[in-house]
Parts: structure tokens; C-alpha cells; sequence
């Protein structure tokens, strides 16, 4: 069974967290698709061209864009990577299949990398989605405003839907968008949060263990 | 301005209306973006694969090649539409400019083609999504099963994601995702929404008029 | 050595026929590739757009896209199939090789899909044709016009080339067109001619039996 | 209305026709489509794939990619033409309305650049196809076979597809094959047939004059 | 005439600069070429690469993709460029002649953005290649380095490759490489060289000033 | 380890020689890419074009399109090539690991087909570079123009370039453009060159033989 692993751009902004990833995947057994973040660079871009006036296509092209050139860096230090970074879910069904490894950015506008992800894993039928998140688990609210806020190790879609609706708010925490869980839900996708400066909980996970936080439907 | 014109997928089950839209098409000025619906033969093309236990991704991709299908018969009866069915944003971006009219169906998985609009009304920064429906307006409630549903001519974004979400129950009608309203809203593009057995009110809209809803932010 | 399997158009109207034919596909060991013709949808599609004073070349190219539609369908249930539609011969050589099964729809305007199956197996260099036809075999003449039609088992193309010219007149029947034959003779490869009701007459072909007709060079 | 030109490979064997042709079309105005032939590159390479085995589809394949050469240089040579040589019909239609010239080669296996012109006659909906032959007319027979052919200024397709299937003998004269002449046929496309060795027959047809034969449907 | 744009790296590193260019650009009439470097983002993913071992092939795919990242930022902010970024010189062709500004990056390994701008120049017999770099002139020597180094305000193509392969020491000063040199003196192109961090200094050529170095051949 | 072949144009313009390229790569274990030269049918397209006034970009582009031409002859009598001539680095790294033989020709204006197997060669770090040449192998100076020039077996490239500036003039020999070098260089990667009419040598080099000469850094 094939896994997927959604990497948060953030990642990308810290030299040694992205040499570690690629090392960690080069060890890894099976199939992998990884789906990578924008980062520093993605907002960075986003800023000026919002300043100038483009548009929020453009705006999002450019996260896009950023998000591939991550990608490319990590098939760059990966051996059995597919070499390019595919644009849509019809090129990337084109490319998996013929490596071990796929390594993809944003698809489109509109769409956050987390949404790929969450198709992605649905177009490979995965066993898992692994998110190496900017948190290092699901709570039952915004632990940076809530210090009441519980840390849940295991819960359902349901359950995870309406922590995020409810945190939807002016300072509500950003993790993964509602999109995306409709997609993990309707297809009953596992899916695990983790912190991701912490690359070694990827093999945790694959050794059965529950490093952060896991949702089921 | 540009205009972008969403056609329900029902509107294709009807021969009499494709040919009369092709003929409003045909006369109307200015630039425009059309999305075509799946309709009858996606919903059965997809329960054909669901039945042999095809995955979600596919079962998208064959709504998406119904609509496709849908755009290429709009194509075939306009006079200055662009040849070829754009498949994802960056061919819709490389169509547009050339043709006065671009015709396009789903671009990918887990997305429907209100969405699509969406995306597209924001790229071309267009002066009105105009959304040719299976209803003739919003409704306070589903006006198929609440006898006391009122006909909303104007509202803004906030309400009408409020009543999209209450009504998104088992039973709630479908009119549009909050992906879509929410991708609109972030732009500020006005939606009218209309009867789409009435392609007549295009030209309503054309003329000033609001022959169901109009939705602003 | 590869197979070419032809699936008429009609198939694909019947939607436990399609399931039998994905079921026998995924059993068949060894390379196969599949065209599929366009069916009722394209005849449908077809006449929506003559009427409306459509171009040949769009008229063919909906029935090319709703012979893609009837290939997606058969790829979503298949459990090796490249995942893409090859939309012309170099991207038919490109998928081949990577999957045990391609599938296929038209190619291009003023061709018909027993064409393009013709070509696909020249270009395989295939051990044979399986054309799932709407007749159980090659006659004398038209069976359903001259009640004295003989069935033919075995023929060579000579002999096929001037049954259909002599019946290619108004009222005559379509079983496979003068083009398709001229490359099938010019590459000597063996055509086996079938109902498109029986999938099962695959697996007697495989099993080197003779379930309608078999025409040589 | 636009015209579309095919011209006959060998004219590419003749360094100063090349030249006069591009000169000619540089001053005819309105919009053209050109179909390149292979000639003699396309027979040279053939003939080596041919001695070392290689299939049928990549026989046709050189001839493609000669034929494509063969368009490069004119385009080389055109003030106004499309940069790229279209591939397939798809790539044609995208190609069309960008630039006033569109030059082409062959489009695919088993399909001569003849049938391609007559392709790309009907999607443009052409007042007319000039085939820049390898002999001067049409003829009721093979000229260089039988002294008393009489020479056709005038005919209709009906007429000529009877002369080209009564001359499809060994030695029979190759000028155009059936299944572009049906395609010609079944659009009521005008064709010009003209010594291609002439190129200021073109500048007579735009005239309205005849300089070789006529054949109408 | 058309004029080709080169702008260095690091201009895409100064936010400011990056608005003031999109201005300026959105003012000049007349058809133009931008080609963009890849600057600090490209120099630290490059760095990482090689940290962790790729190959130069992944390193030199790293700088443009950057690059192209910065064509896109650039594309986002102007009225009436291109939407798409080219790839490659084919993609290039197709692109050009359909919107005022085309902006692209680097466009293959082993190949540097100047190189590019060179190839671009020639493609479309501009007028002249405005080269905006990291220095405001050609000098006789490297100035950072040689206080004797005279500042060169016109010179032939002969004279600068002459000074480009003597600094091409180490310490010598990277203007541009001898391959674009090669390129842009085959097809006497010419070349004016002046300080990035001016983009005013693209209306001064246009006036028909020499901001900082002329070279023709 | 793969290797990378480099051969000469002229070689296309043997039938026999071709014949016996085939036949020893169809024998040859291992991984093989193989850049193909133009040859005569490149100079002749050439030279027409340059007559009528062509850009240099169409000139190149004819020789790209020419050495295409050849990759295509040799994919068709080879038994597990990729079936494309891909069109530049990105394609090529798509066709790369999906077949045991890859057959490219030029990839963009500007650009020696020696660079591009310099850049290939790079990108599959290839084990060595096999230069079938037009020549036996690298001498001092141009044996054809000077007696005295010396044989080299093994050089290094320091060596080798300076040779090659030396020669770069009027008159001197064209081996290998300084640019191919100065990749092969930075990625040591060892060449082999040997006389093109002689493909047995590359069983030789296979054997550990130096068939010509062997240039390391």
C-alpha cells in the first residue's frame, strides 16, 4: 500500500529539515507520494505581487510555483524519484506508477497544497496521508490562545470537522482547510498529524505508532 | 468586462436548449467564459464505475470527461469559440485572448465545476459570474420542502453561505459549493443566479436586469 | 505477443456488458491494447451538432470524445491500466510499455475507432485483432437485407475487401471500414470478428478458438 | 474564405521551388493552411527502416517527420507563418486563427499527407484545396501508360473516384488516395489539381482560373 | 522592432525594483521580450542541492525554476504579458506574437539566462537586447578588483569577448557568458549593459541614450 | 552505469553504417542514451533556408528538426527504445528509466548536438561519454591541415581545450564546441572518441579498450 506525505512549506525554509527529509525517504521501503508546502518563499512572492495589484489567481500562482521549486529540491537528494514535479492530478497519474517515488507541489488556484494532498491519496488509494504539519497534533482548540486547549491523540472526521469549523475565526488556527477533510472523509483516508521538525515520526508511523494525532472516519 | 456563464449540466439533456444557448452565445458582445455541467451522462457514466468499484478519483474524472463532452458540442455550434477544451487553469489562461469565447467543463477531481467558475470569474477578473442553474433563485430554504422558503433577489456572500450551510443536510438542495462562494467572495465578483431552462435572461443580465438572484460582497 | 481488442461503440450502452468485459480484462494474462468506439452518447452528441450546423470535423471530434468517455470508464475499472486516454499514435506509443494494459478511444476526425485499431496493432505488431463487433461474423452479404448471406469462418482479406466494397452501398452494413482492412492486410495481421454481446469470446480466441469469423492475409 | 495548399513532397527536392512557393505565399493574401509532403528524404529513410525491419508504423512515422522538415523550412521562409508544425488535428485547430499561415506535415501512421489536407480543408471550412501535384491534371487514364488518357479540366468527384479505383492497379498513378477524395467528397470541398512544378498556379486558381483540373462535388 | 529585456537575478531580490520594472514596462510601447535571472532564491537552493549531493543537471534545474518563479512575478503584475511562463525556445515561438510581453526564465541546464535572452533576441530580430545587470557598464578590466579599469561606453563584439576571456580567471567578473557573446555577435545583435538597480535606464536606450555600455558588432 | 553515445550526422548519411549502429546497440547490455547528428540532410535544409533569408533560430531549428529525423531512424530498428525523440532535458528525463535506450537529437537553437550529449550525460551520470567523430581521435593540432600533429591517446581537459581555442580558427577542426567541454569538465565525466565510420568501437570501449582517444579531468 502506497503512502502519501504532505510536507508543510515551512519545512522548506530550514536547510537541515529538508536534507533529514530526503534521507529519511531514501531509507524508506514502498511507494511514497509527497506533496510540498509553499513556505517563506511562497509568501514572500505572494506579498509583492499583492502589493502590485495582481490578482488572486496570480497570487496563487505563485504559491504554486514556489511550492514546485520545494519540490524539485527534494527530488533533487532523492535516488528513485520521478525527475519532474507533475502540474495536475492527470500528469501525476501519468507519473506514478513508473517510480517509486512522486514528489508534487500546488495543482491550481484556489486549492491549497493540503487539498492535493488529500486527492492525491485518494487517487492512490493510500493507506495513509502523513501531514508534517506547523503543529505537533490536532487540540480541541488554538493552543497558542487557549491554554485550556486538550491535545487529542485519536479522533474521528466528524469530530475534527467541527474543531476546525469552530476555530475558523480571526486567530483560529490554520492546519489543514475543510476542503481537504471532505476528501479524506469521503473516501476514509487515515490521516496523520505530526510536527513536522520532526522527520523521524514519518518511520514512526510506519512502525505503527501514533507520534501526534490520528484520524479516522 | 468579462463575463463567465455557468451552465448546469442539465441544460445538455435538452437539445433544444444547447442549440438556443449556442444562438445567445452567437449574438452576444464581448468576452466570454463559458463552464459546462456534466449532466445526465456523467451521473451515469460515474454510477456505471461506481457499480464495478472504481475509486472517487476516477469516478470524478468521468464526470469531468462528461462535461468536456458537454463543452465540446457548445464549441462545435459558436462562430468564434476557441477549438479545444482547456483541462486546467494554466491551458484556460493560454486560451484565453485568443478567442472571444473559451468554452471549458471540470478541471479536475474533488472539485466541481462551480468551482471552476469560480477560479475562471477570478482569473479573468471578470464583471459577473452568471450562473444559469437548476433552480430559478435563491431561497431562504429549500423551497422543494419548506412551503415558507422566501425568494431572495439580493443578498450579500455572508447570508448566502449561511443558508448554504444550513441547508447542506441530508435533503438540503444543491446550488453551489462553499468552495465556490468562497473563492467568489475573496474576489468580489457578483453572482446572479437564474433558471437555466431560461437562457433569455443572460440577456437580462446583459441589459441591467436580475431575472433571479444577485449575490455581492 | 499483444493483443488488440476492438469494443463497438454499442458495448458501452449496456452497463453490465461493461463489467463483464473489465472483469475479463483484469483476468487476461499478457499485453493488451483496448479501443473503444463512441456508442449511443456520440450518436446523440453527433446530431445535437448537425443540427446546429456544426462542421464535420466537430462532429467527429464529439464522437472521438465520447469514445474517450467510454475508455475512462473501462480504465476505472481495470485493476493495471494506464490511467491517461492516448489521444494519437505517439501517445498510445508513449503509454505502451508502461502499463499490461492501455485503453484507447478515436484518434482523429475522418478516421473511425476500427482505424485507429488497425493502427494500434500494426504499431504493437500484434499477435491479433478482436473486433467485439454488432454482428457475430463476416457474411456473404448483409444478413439482416439477403436471407441467403452465408457465414464466412475463416476468409482471407481479399476476399473481406470485396464483400464490403460490393456491400458498401446505401442499405449495405458497417462492420469495419475499407481503410482499417488496407492496414490490417498490409501488416498480414489476423482479424477475428465477433458479437460484442459475448466478452467471453476473448477467452475462446485465447484459448485459440474460432467464436465468429477469422480473416487472414 | 481560407484556402488550403498541399504540396507535393518532391517540390522540397527542388531548392529553387522551395523558394518561389514561400515568395508566392508571402504576396497571396488572406489566410492559408499548407500540407508538406515527404519526397525524397521521406522515400530515403523509409527505405533503410524498411531493409533493417522496422514496422510499418515507423516506416509512416519518418515519412511524418520528413514531411514536418519539410514544413519547418517553409515556415522559415514565411513572413507571416506559425512558428511549430502541428502534429495532429488538435494541435492544428490551437495552431489557427493565431497566425495567417499555418504550414503542417503529416499527422499519423498510416494516413497520407493528402488525407491530411483534406482533413484540414474541412475543419477550416475551405473555399478550396490546391494539390500541387506530381502531374499536371487529371486524367481518365495513367498518361505515361496509355497514350489515348484524355486529359479532365473539369469533373466530378464521383467521376474521379471511379478513375482512381479503375487505375488502384499495379502501375496504377498514385495521385490522390480514396479516403482523402471522401472526405473532400462528403464537405462538397472544391479541389484543384495542378503541375507542382508551376507554383504560379496557385496565384491563377486565387484568379479563378483553371490551370490544371477542377473537380467538384 | 521588437527589444529583449534581460534582467539579473538579483533585481527579483530588491521588492521595490520588482514594482518599479512592472511600471515601466507597463508604459513602453512596442513588443518586448523579458527574460528573467534567478537570483538569491535560485543561489540558496542551489546550495542546498549540492549540500546534499545532486547532480549539476538538478542544481542547474533548480536556478530555473527559480527563475521562472521570478517571470511570473513579474507576468503578475504587468496588463498585457503573456500569462504563461515558456520553457524552452519551441514554447518560446508559440508564445510570441500573441501578447506584447512575453517573460520567461532559463530555459535548460548547463545554460545561463543570458544565454537565453541571446537565443530570444535572435528569434525575434530584435532590435537590440537591453541586458540590466549587476554592474553599469562594460569595463577594460574588472573594477572591483583593477582601479586602473577604464569604463568602455561603446565597443565591438571583438573587443568585449577578448575582455569576457581574460577576467575569466578566477576574480574575474561575471557579466555574461561567451556562449550568449557568440550568439548575439553571429546575429549582430545589439547589446546595451547598464546597472539593474536603474530601470529607468530602459526608456534612456528607448530615447536612444547609452545608459552605461553599447556593443554592436 | 549508463552510457551516453554521441553520433556524428554523417554517420545518417551511410544506409550500412546506420544498419550497424542497430545492430551492436541492440546487442550492447546496459542503459544507453544516444545523441544523433544531423549530418548532410541538416546542411542541405540549411543552406536553402540561409538562401531565402532565414533567422539563424530557423536555421538551427532545421537542424534539430533534421537530427530528429535520424534518432527516429535508429529508435526504428532498435528492439527497447523509447519510442519519442524527446525535444529537450525535461523530456528526456521523463523517457529516461521507463526504456534501456533513449534516442534524442538537438534540443534548441544556439546548441551543438555534442552539448546536448554533454548535458545528457550529466544528467544520467553517465559512466562515460562515447564520441563517434569525424575524426579517429583528438591531435594536437588539425592532422588535415598540419604534418606534424601528434596522435593523442589520453589527455586531460584542460588539455583538450586548450587545443580547441587554438583550432578555433579559420579553417581549424570542428570536433567538439568548447561549451560541450566545459560540461563534461565540470562534471568529470570521461570521454571517448573515436572515428564514427568504426562502430565496433564502442564494443571496444565497453572492453576497456581506447579505441581513439580518452579525455578525463
Amino acid at each position: 500500500m502506497a503512502l502519501v506525505l504532505k510536507i508543510s512549506g515551512r519545512v522548506f525554509d530550514n536547510e537541515e529539515l529538508v536534507l533529514k527529509y530526503a534521507e529519511i525517504l531514501n531509507k524508506l521501503p514502498g511507494r511514497i507520494a509527497v506533496v510540498a508546502g509553499g513556505g517563506e518563499v511562497a509568501r514572500r512572492y505572494i506579498a509583492v505581487a499583492r502589493k502590485g495589484g495582481a490578482s488572486n489567481t496570480f497570487q496563487d500562482l505563485l504559491g504554486i510555483y514556489a511550492s514546485r521549486l520545494n519540490a524539485l529540491l527534494l527530488i533533487s537528494l532523492l535516488k528513485d524519484a520521478y525527475a519532474k514535479v507533475p502540474r495536475n492530478m492527470e500528469e501525476f497519474l501519468e507519473a506514478w506508477g513508473r517510480s517509486r517515488i512522486v514528489v508534487t507541489g500546488g495543482f491550481q488556484p484556489g486549492q491549497s497544497t493540503a487539498t492535493v494532498a488529500a486527492l492525491v491519496a485518494e487517487a492512490v488509494r493510500a493507506a495513509a496521508l502523513l501531514n508534517a504539519a506547523n503543529i505537533d497534533a490536532v487540540y480541541s482548540d488554538d493552543p497558542r490562545k487557549n491554554p485550556n486547549a486538550t491535545r487529542l491523540s485519536e479522533l474521528k472526521y466528524d469530530e475534527f470537522e467541527r474543531i476546525l469549523r469552530s476555530s475558523n475565526l480571526p486567530g483560529g488556527y490554520e492546519l489543514i482547510d475543510t476542503w481537504a477533510v471532505s476528501i479524506l472523509k469521503r473516501s476514509c483516508i487515515t490521516t496523520y498529524i505530526f510536527d513536522g521538525r520532526t522527520p523521524e515520526a514519518i518511520e514512526a508511523v510506519v512502525r505503527g505508532e501514533n507520534p501526534g494525532s490520528k484520524i479516522t472516519c
